[in-house]
């Protein structure tokens, strides 16, 4: 009964490498006496390869990734000011569309508080909250433009596009994870500026919310919303929210939560048509790349959330209390690759 | 010699009325004296008065608000939930009305961490710098629509209005502010997402810095600028930033900074043309209303933002120093009017 997942590596670029390779010493570790093998394929993609050869990701490039049953992927982009680069945007070409084409319409962003983890909060109370971010909608699409660029009378526009159908399945997913938590569901949006936008969301909250009466609902705007993960986190369970002002929270979120050096991320497609991919919430900090200076600990963490999405309950909560016990007693400055060995270490304790 | 400033004053919702009682006693107080005098009309306005009589804001209302030299303004906004409220949206048809209508070009929102304030930060260090939030485009336009309302099929966009116009005015006034502190200047965007109008901002930017070399200029993508003012406020001087992201990081500034009752605003134009509006960034806090347990001190300092801009400068420090003495020694719990007079005892100490 032995199972085959074949999986897409995306080191990427900056400390991407480095940290990846921390994630897959994890997962050929966590799964070492299991049933289950990892086929992996690499694959180059990132600033590093437009530089080389100017693409960004080809259309054989995403053939080949959707090929695989998931992906992990490092972090993307290039050191910033990089005149070569300037009009690549390697993001938009690379990460985004990926999520996009793959329909990755659930950005899952888990935030925890690790005992011995060093928050800047005075008082942090217990925080342990997920960010439902939606993946494909928003003001992420890419529909915008300018006329007289570089003119005193330059026009840009930027449309966020949101769709009922969108909205609806990654509420439908936030209410469904609540249920399996805390049962708690807080909506997070601007709906007194954008109130259409705003307005559809919060009317979809309501319809499905009538299908979960057991699930406490509330809304705040975004501007508040980042008051409390500063001044009272512990009043989240899932949150649910559109893709810029996820962006944004689970940035702040993994700040409060001792760094984002330990915030995780999946980009979810859970109807199973596209593989789902994963990766830490951090970016590819060019200026310390190569020195083994990153924290993988974000990474191993996004190894345990593609177990979870792969039905490896089991090994993913393995991987999880590894990571656990090794913040619990970190110390001393180590480089990337001790901190992966440390905690494979607990893991195999 | 005498001067006669003549001042609009809009109470508003909830704790408006309380918190603005105070400003004005702060303001004949810091002018008992001097030759300056204020002559006010006060204008009932917000959801008491919609419900009351359907009106947000009529055009009679605008020409006489417009006829003052400044404004005060405490809150607006009614009961969340309230039904009869619904679909009246009092905050794009009053406070973002009066924001573009007077064309408050520059949304000013200084942060500071007075000795004493109870911040949520385990290390804060040393926190003082203003956001400079453009305040008549961007997402805030009202520039969207939705079709198929309600059905499985609705669409909702949202379009973000940027000129080079509008820009470049705001990061003028940007820059002049940073030559007059610490000369850093942090542009805040998300051009890798928002490439058009990341692209004007950033472009706009680094042609105003050719006319400022002694100010040191940097970029923040929005999420990364969350981090750090967690966990390092301190980096910041001047941020200048679009008006959705400036909403968001001053809350969140106001967090960082012993809370947003602490937190003034100026909704500024400039040029004169029409009068500028001072208010508190908190909201109108309805749960809390008529109980006296608002903090009135966000108010009081904007007192000092208006007189600041009415050239009153020696007045201005007068009251923010009252307000830092009040701060370093606050202690057991007051009501609204009673930390109003303390701040008024420590002036007149
Ligand atoms: C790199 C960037 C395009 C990306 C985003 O904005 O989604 C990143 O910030 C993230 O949160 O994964
Ligand atoms: C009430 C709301 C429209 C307003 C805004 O979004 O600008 C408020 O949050 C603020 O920051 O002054």
């Amino acid at each position: 009964m032995s199972r085959v997942v074949k999986l897409a590596v995306i080191p990427g670029d900056g400390i991407g490498p480095e940290v990846v390779a921390e994630a897959e010493k994890m997962l050929e570790a966590v799964t070492a006496d299991s049933d289950v093998t990892f086929e992996k394929t690499h694959f180059a993609l990132g600033a590093a390869r437009y530089l080389e050869t100017g693409d960004t990701l080809t259309d054989d490039d995403l053939a080949a990734i959707s090929a695989n049953d998931a992906i992990i992927l490092g972090a993307v982009g290039g050191t910033p000011g990089e005149p070569r680069l300037k009009d690549a945007n390697i993001e938009r070409g690379l990460l985004l569309k990926l999520r996009f084409t793959l329909d990755h319409y659930v950005n899952l962003r888990p935030s925890k508080l690790y005992a011995g983890a060093p928050g800047p909060l005075a008082e942090p109370g217990e925080i342990d909250f997920v960010v439902v971010r939606e993946g494909t909608e928003g003001p992420y699409v890419g529909n915008g433009g300018a006329i007289r660029t570089g003119t005193p009378h330059e026009i840009a526009n930027e449309t966020s596009v949101n769709t009922a159908f969108g909205v609806e399945r990654v509420v439908r997913y936030a209410f469904d994870l609540a249920e399996r938590r805390r049962q708690k569901l807080t909506l997070v949006h601007k709906t007194n500026v954008l109130v259409h936008s705003g307005g559809m969301w919060q009317r979809i909250v309501n319809e499905v919310a009538q299908e979960h009466p057991d699930v406490a609902v509330d809304y705040l705007h975004v501007d508040a919303a980042t008051i409390f993960l500063v001044t009272n986190p512990s009043r989240f369970d899932v949150i649910v929210t559109d893709n810029l002002f996820g962006d944004i929270l689970t940035d702040l979120a993994g700040a409060v939560t001792g760094g984002i050096g330990l915030a995780a991320s999946g980009n979810i497609n859970p109807d199973g048509t596209f593989p789902s991919m994963f990766e830490p919430v951090h970016g590819s900090a060019p200026d310390i790349a190569g020195q083994q200076k990153a924290d993988p600990t974000a990474a191993i963490l996004s190894v345990a959330l593609l177990l979870d999405h792969l039905g490896l309950r089991e090994e993913s909560l393995r991987v999880t209390r590894a990571v656990e016990a090794d913040i619990a007693e970190r110390d001393g400055s180590r480089t990337t690759s001790q901190t992966g060995d440390a905690i494979i270490a607990r893991l195999q304790a």
